[in-house]
């Protein structure tokens, strides 16, 4: 059987790293499946979807990350071509990926206590973000 | 239920990337599975999977951030050994991944407008290339 | 239908690369399931899961890439503020994933013969670690 849900966020940009393990628990939770894959996937082209400790300096760590392979104010093609200067959050979106897949076991996320599903906005500017999340499974234990 | 079906694709090599999108949705339609995750997966150790706005100018952007991070040109142990040259080929697929995932629902691929599935060719020459594509869930709307 | 069992390693830490393919092959087969897709995830936030050809001047390339875009000795806040000096495995981690899905196709995972299904400890220390692997499919051929 499957499940979907959304999750709507409201973000600041330029590498705006929100946790979203607690929600995208509640969604498996809800969907009643105990055994399966959930598949965490946000639309859009400037966003990211990974896993990090969720602590404030390692996500300091990660934007500095961000900016050291890919600058926001290095010029691109695209940024030139189209005149919104966000080339950066399209690259650092295909660096990091979109959507990311983990196992559920027992009705749970199989995930480590210091590792969290996030979200990345790595847009220029402040968007709404949905995120869609589909469970894959069974409900048998 | 299941489906499956392949992409095949000529390709140049040398950061040669291709907007799959299409012919993944279409896999998709004709599985008749209207909710669940499709895997988009390609063999092979010198290929990348990952999704970017599919426009001229920022696919160079994306080949011009490849050769930044991982140089054609700078000497591989790899490379030096076999004497193919490629190695680092093989080090952007390690890290762009070589397949991703994403949600089914109602029968299309979550995604958004300018947010394209692209294969990307890392070798140093021509390849054809299989790109496998398996859909897993339910035909029920 | 779902199956699911795990691998155990014991590593060594600082990009310690370890050839998981036929543990998680075994798995598969175990599973009994034919067409499916295969979720491999690590819990942890100091690893990272993707594919690589196996060999071992292309595993040191690999690290030497990780030591380039993310240098072990280069300070974190995350290390400054923990003390626990990882910040670096953390990063690598979040930039490679702790996990990937391919498709499994007549019972066999479906990749090419030079490209392994890689788990790399990015940790400054041994560890012990888990690998949940998950198959979701059907049974029939």
């Amino acid at each position: 059987m499957t499940y979907s849900d959304e999750i709507q966020l409201s973000t600041k940009g330029f590498c705006d790293v929100h946790n979203i393990t607690d929600e995208v628990q509640d969604i498996v939770s809800k969907s009643g499946i105990k055994e399966g894959i959930v598949c965490v996937s946000c639309v859009g082209s400037t966003v990211g979807i990974t896993t990090l400790e969720y602590e404030p300096n390692l996500v300091q760590d990660f934007c500095e990350l961000m900016e050291n392979l890919i600058p926001h104010n290095k010029p691109t093609r695209h940024g030139n071509t189209w005149g919104d200067d966000n080339g950066f959050s399209h690259l650092r979106s295909a660096l990091i990926g979109t959507s990311a897949s983990f196992p559920v076991s027992g009705g749970r996320l199989v995930l480590g206590t210091w590792q969290q599903i996030v979200f990345c906005d790595f847009d220029n500017r402040e968007r709404t973000r949905k995120i869609y999340v589909k469970v894959v499974g069974e409900k048998r234990e």
